[in-house]
């Protein structure tokens, strides 16, 4: 704790010297200025810097939304930023798929996540002020269970576009099978994503398990069979790391939970 | 081309299909406004995307940044968001730190990249529209001789409070020995990074050889003399990727250019 202290208080005089040196000498300029244009809007630049902590995984294992993003996160969702976002990535996707060379032996895989991947959550999570509120299992299963998840904005047509390119597209999720296999498998074809090669849920077997891990061991037997795993699509991080990863993973934005 | 071309007119008409549908249904609002708030500023929504893209490694082996973004990117490094962006990831880099238990044999090592990860380059890069020019090695090289890069904005307290904690920082660099060895050396101790266990250049045997290559190979001989990579910070993905990257890692934001 003192020895925090004493770190800021000796921060705030390296800074201070540096000021009164730029000033004195008037030859080099610092290049920050630190807070100007933000003084008003303190919490934005809080959370825009929370945010991007998240999504490059700086910030790991966290529970909520700190309370005072609340409104900076339904903004980024409903006010445009966050569909910008997803139409940049999808476009950057299908680049990427458009330069590959597949082969006509049928083992050109792609991989996607289905939660704030294929379909979308956020009506559920406006209710839990968009992340704000802790976890609730029992609450999100009813949801899930309803099977009324939106398609995500540009992801049908980038999933249409893999498959008519002739990717095998595997959808894999950590849904449970038993609860929830066929109202998410009703709700993806409600939604149109019809051609995908295979769906792969949480089975019993694997109850329990961090994503990181079940995901990694179901990738680790597609591999076996002969798939060549391209790209890989996910909105958690837990969905991108561990083994047999695939060429190339892609993050999808979700600053409203974490799954480890 | 068509392709693309029929899936956009397709994606259209889904949107306008669901926009008449939540209209006509009244229950379900759709959670995106697109463009909404966004319409007199469209450039900042893309260039926020874009870094975005850069930061959470979804675009890869760009050059320059986009020129529509040039004043934006000026913008985000000098009006205050980089630095509550570095402000808010050094204190997330700590609270890690302060959590692990030390033993005493010495080998606790933390990686640390030095370009725009200890020192700056932003004061070069302002020559070169922000990284919207293409890469100079050149001019970078002379920049970097001169030996008067400042220290990243909290990474010196960072740095300092690793080292009193009993981690041997590790600086790992892909600046060349022969040419820049000294006048980096030179100007880390101008900017009062002292106390490192070891600095590690580019020696001519790795010459030519991909960062997260040369990166990774470095770490393994760290990890095969004992050391336990406790932490490794860099701006560039290319010192976190690859081998033996660590226990954690952590990515500095940097939206001016991309170390392959």
């Amino acid at each position: 704790m003192i020895r925090a202290m004493v770190h800021q208080v000796r921060e705030v005089f390296i800074y201070l010297f540096l000021a009164v040196f730029y000033k004195a000498t008037g030859t080099v300029k610092p290049y920050w200025r630190p807070g100007s244009n933000l003084s008003p809007d303190n919490d934005r630049a809080y959370c825009l810097s929370w945010r991007l902590g998240v999504e490059t995984n700086n910030v790991r294992a966290w529970r909520t939304v700190p309370s005072e993003c609340k409104e900076y996160i339904e903004n980024y969702i409903t006010r445009g930023q966050y569909y910008h976002d997803l139409n940049f990535i999808t476009n950057q996707i299908s680049s990427y798929a458009d330069e590959i060379a597949l082969s006509n032996d049928g083992m050109d895989a792609w991989i996607l996540d289905i939660d704030d991947t294929c379909i979308s959550n956020i009506i559920y999570y406006r209710g839990k002020r968009y992340g704000c509120d802790p976890y609730d299992p029992l609450g999100f299963k009813a949801w899930a269970m309803k099977g009324e998840c939106s398609a995500v904005p540009f992801m049908l047509g980038l999933f249409d576009r893999l498959v008519q390119s002739g990717f095998k597209v595997i959808l894999l999720t950590g849904r449970d099978e038993e609860t929830l296999g066929q109202a998410t498998t009703d709700n993806l074809l409600s939604q149109g994503f019809i051609g995908y090669e295979r769906i792969i849920f949480r089975t019993t077997a694997y109850k329990g398990q961090k994503a990181v891990t079940f995901k990694s061991e179901i990738r680790k037997q597609l591999v076996e069979e002969g798939y060549r795993i391209w790209g890989n699509v996910g909105d958690q991080w837990s969905d991108l790391q561990g083994e047999f990863t695939g060429n190339r993973t892609f993050k999808l934005p979700n600053p409203m939970y974490f799954v480890p």
